[in-house]
């Protein structure tokens, strides 16, 4: 059945697909932070013409449901429709979150000094056609050929099964992809015919808890051609790993968090393939980088053995497996190379955030944190790592916050509060119409309460303080918009707020432990890298004055953003940056904090704004 | 429906399924070289109750009809049955083809001064458990154990797929199937745990094109367990491997001879398991030896060019691939090697034979011939050897000979006539009543015809000469053997001698052009191994009387039998066999007898009995 998006294209959707699905499918990503389940209410599109058939509603309210609002992934089609999406639905990722030097990965790759030497590498055969006195087989007649790049050659059933009507059909005249094991060892992937997957292309994946970024990439000169996004789909059976792991494994759901992932990066790859008119034997590559529990999934390795002590991954090194085996739509016999991991909370995308970084490179000291669905420590130079990871959980990018959300349009991204008159103002991303509140506007509101008076060194409110502070479904709650058309406010609640303090707190108990595993004082921090969904709206001192991060000059916090798929593209273009990593996960040695003495005290004293000892915090005392 | 033998056992036969597929389904093979398309009309059985449904009848005779009798392979239940199989339709195959040394193959394995080495082998892992001191991943705790071998192990996403749960299942204690790609790489197969799959099997497969030959062996000793043989069903589909080509790519049918071939190998494993209660998993290693295009459609690549100038496999020197691939129903992640080929007509099992005869490891020159299907010819030594394909063709195998037929229980196997009375006696093998004529029959008749003076040099009847000779359907033939009470008479035709006569001199020319090439006499050869499905029943003198066989003392000629599959078993049980095997592939010489200078002469020479230069044959001129 057709349905069209008044003033713009008109689209098919299939039999009981949902008008979500349908939309994706098309490359038009919604907001959808629960992952499609229906809860979070955030895919709202409005009818126009036509009647759908709606499972549920969410947390919509009456006045959007009167409208003519529905959830997208709640309705499928009972007619053919005209909708029309509302801005705040509309999903976009990422798109504020690279620094200066991510904009342009190819320029960022050779400020490493290396070549463009990718994961897959095409040698071109023209081959002497057979005669009766040079009457050797198909394969002897590639592996004389091959010769001359001195490796030994591995050739899988599924290449030399092509090879004879290959070469035919290239009349001797092909080109044979191929992908280095080491030095002397090399994989044979596929022979291509001289007209036919020409071009080359590559995929450096970041597989987030909570969201998916793509990059398409010419595999020849390095330049991304595309971004895509996307909501991690595993969210509809949990928002964090933990969750995520008990589905798969009490719940036997392990091959639905799977097909969720890659149905995913399939759907992206798709859209790729359909904008750029690409076929998907021109693929023939792909970086993954994720979180243990995240890559494990995605290759279908059994998770359990994560979440219970001594918290144990079936692989941190991965061997380099085919798509075929990772089930990408892509060529099936590229490669895909999956960042290391280091133990089972500090992933390969932390890993790749180090190399990404530069961290490893430098004979001073930094830290880097990546704070994302959870948060991972980092501390060290070119000489030694150590690493730790924080259970900060998700809420800085909105889950679990009444009106959270992640920095897009339509999010309150900044706060302020006049001490004196107690008045409030705020921007929103796009100076659009508030929809809610992202990470960094969490953060200022918290200060900004904190430092006018609104709540205590706590987090607790002071009732008769503000007349913004009411009493709402679940305690008081702080009110920073009022919408009296949709009657949709925008609160900050108590237990909000209590959840960002505990938040922050592991982050700080996470950095401070650390540090004293390295004994060393705080002022040797040469940088602190920045990385994760926060990018450039975070304002370093309010985090400060929060307690979140160390007391320390501006200058020396390095914006970084989503380091992991920089450092997957990293891997993707260059075997030497690829070794980079093996060597910058086999350095880092990793603290497991929840048996480092005094883990519970760092914690307990850092649930306090900023901080219960303000010795350590000594711009916050003298602001 | 149930289907009794009378007597006998009672077994299920499924919908559809045909008498001889069900009996092979239970591992009672029948005689039916045409493999079960219906015109051989050898798999006769007779229905002693209830009805069957047959779609043909081929040669059979009006009287074996009457007597009840139908073709297994053409008969489908529409009752439940009780039959009787006759005799003369059983298969049995190799059972008198081996010669002593092979009789005991461990022990012929320990001749060669290699220790028992096998293709695939095992590594018992005490892994200590993880802790929160030891706490790397499950990969890594295997790969720290497994250090210790010195090897660079590959590690496929199909075992890894496994290790989570096989570690825990088997409390950290469990071994590790590899099989060695070089002294210094290897690649890791399967996780055992230690109360499963313990035992271990593996397999050496000769594919035919006539017949195919399993042995079941005792991976860790040696020991030969089992031996399973069967037609080879892709002969339904051409009785020569051009036929068969011709089928696979301009038929389309590859995909029919592949299943064909596969399905008989499965069909004899599933017996095996059955009989000796094996599990699937047990059985972790497959040696394969077949000629070129046997291995070719084995695995499933295009034999095309085989049959086309220039002559060209698409592969020699496999590589070792996986079970799955290869569709064999044991240990999917087992390996699967395939004994190199040299040349499109010189195969692995004639590379398989070098390796089963020792001629590689003489100094003396030595000559090997197997005589099969078609009639392959080396010769050589420790430092080099030349070979030669002769398209002799299959009729002393019994095809395309009206009366022809394997060695087996009812065949004539020799013949005499007294060159005074013209008597005719004959003996048959195992002493029942006659079926048919074997090659040694064929080739005793054919010398004792021309001797008395039955037929001429060029193989031509006088007609008068003896009452035995009588008009047929094609011409003149000779009637071994009247039968009254089925009327079904034995004879040898004019056809069968020319067929028989051109097959001779086909090999008697690659004999002399191949010692031509070398520029040496017949009389340096030290030693004659006779390969193939004549064995010990060939009379070598009567061979050559015909002029088949080089003229040369009887102490020179050495019996072998079935060598193909005793390489194949020496490789599955020896690394450093496999590795000579590949030596004795990379050392051979192919010489194409079609374009070599002189082979036309030297056939049409070779076209009388025994051969128009006399000299050539002294014991002969002399007897």
């Amino acid at each position: 059945m057709d349905m069209q998006i008044a003033g713009e294209m008109t689209l098919h959707v299939q039999e009981k697909e949902t008008i979500y699905d349908a939309l994706k499918r098309h490359g038009l990503y919604l907001a959808a932070p629960c992952g499609g389940k229906g809860s979070c209410g955030k895919c709202k599109v409005r009818v126009l013409e036509g009647q759908v058939d709606s499972r549920g509603y969410g947390r919509m309210q009456k006045e959007e449901r009167a409208a003519g609002m529905v959830l997208a992934c709640q309705s499928t089609l009972s007619t053919p429709l005209t909708i029309e999406i509302p801005k705040e639905s509309k999903l976009v990722l990422g798109g504020r979150i690279a620094i200066a030097a991510f904009k342009d990965p190819a320029a960022y790759l050779t400020s490493y000094g290396v070549a463009i030497d990718p994961l897959v590498k095409r040698l071109s055969l023209r081959l002497p056609p057979p005669s009766i006195q040079d009457n050797i087989s198909d394969l002897e007649r590639v592996k004389r050929a091959v010769r001359e790049i001195s490796l030994t050659m591995n050739y899988s059933y599924e290449l030399v099964s092509t090879i004879h009507d290959a070469l035919r059909e290239g009349n001797w005249d092909v080109s044979l992809s191929y992908s280095k094991h080491s030095d002397v060892s090399a994989e044979a992937l596929s022979l291509f015919l001289p007209d036919r997957c020409k071009r080359r292309f590559a995929l450096a994946i970041d597989i987030g808890t909570t969201t998916v970024v793509v990059y398409l990439v010419d595999f020849a000169t390095g330049e991304v051609i595309d971004i895509g996004s996307t909501y991690n789909s595993q969210t509809r059976y949990g928002d964090d790993v933990i969750t995520r792991i008990v589905y798969a494994t009490e719940g036997g759901g392990m091959d639905d968090l799977r097909d969720a992932v890659v149905g995913d990066i399939n759907t992206i790859i798709s859209s790729f393939m359909d904008k750029h008119t690409i076929s998907s034997c021109e693929i023939d590559g792909a970086v993954i980088a994720a979180n243990t529990t995240m890559s494990q999934i995605f290759w279908g390795l059994n998770p359990a053995s994560i979440r219970e002590e001594p918290y144990i991954p079936t692989v941190n090194i991965y061997p380099v497996w085919k798509a075929q085996a990772a089930r990408l739509s892509i060529n099936p016999q590229s490669p895909v190379y999956t960042s290391p991991a280091v133990a089972s909370y500090v992933g390969g995308d932390i890993v790749s955030g180090i190399l990404a970084s530069k961290l490893y490179k430098n004979p001073e000291l930094s830290l880097f944190m990546d704070i994302g669905t959870n948060a991972e420590v980092a501390i060290g130079n070119n000489e030694w790592i150590m690493t730790a990871a924080c259970s900060a959980g998700p809420c800085f990018e909105g889950s679990g916050i009444r009106h959270g959300m992640r920095a897009t349009p339509g999010a309150i991204e900044s706060v302020k509060i006049d001490p004196t008159t107690l008045e409030l103002s705020f921007s929103v991303i796009d100076g659009v119409a508030p929809v809610g509140i992202c990470g960094s506007g969490m953060i200022d509101a918290i200060v900004e309460m904190y430092t006018t008076g609104i709540i205590n060194q706590k987090g607790i409110f002071f009732p008769g303080k503000s007349p913004r502070i009411r009493e709402g479904q679940e305690g008081l709650e702080f009110v920073f918009h009022t919408d009296n058309v949709v009657h949709r406010d925008i609160v900050l609640t108590q237990v909000d707020i209590e959840n960002l303090i505990r938040a922050k707190a592991a982050i700080f108990a996470g950095v401070s432990l650390l540090l004293n595993e390295v004994g060393m004082p705080l002022e040797v921090l040469d940088k602190v890298y920045i990385a994760g969904g926060f990018g450039n709206s975070l304002n370093i001192p309010k985090a400060i004055m929060l307690g979140m991060l160390p007391d320390l000059a501006r200058d020396r916090y390095v914006f970084l953003g989503n380091t992991s798929i920089i450092g997957a593209y990293l891997a993707l273009m260059s075997d030497e940056l690829r070794r980079e990593m093996e060597d910058i996960a086999s350095k880092m040695t990793y603290v497991e904090l929840s048996v480092v003495g005094g883990y519970m005290d760092e914690y307990i004293s850092a649930m306090f704004i900023p901080h219960t000892d303000m010795t350590r915090f000594p711009s916050a005392v003298n602001r």
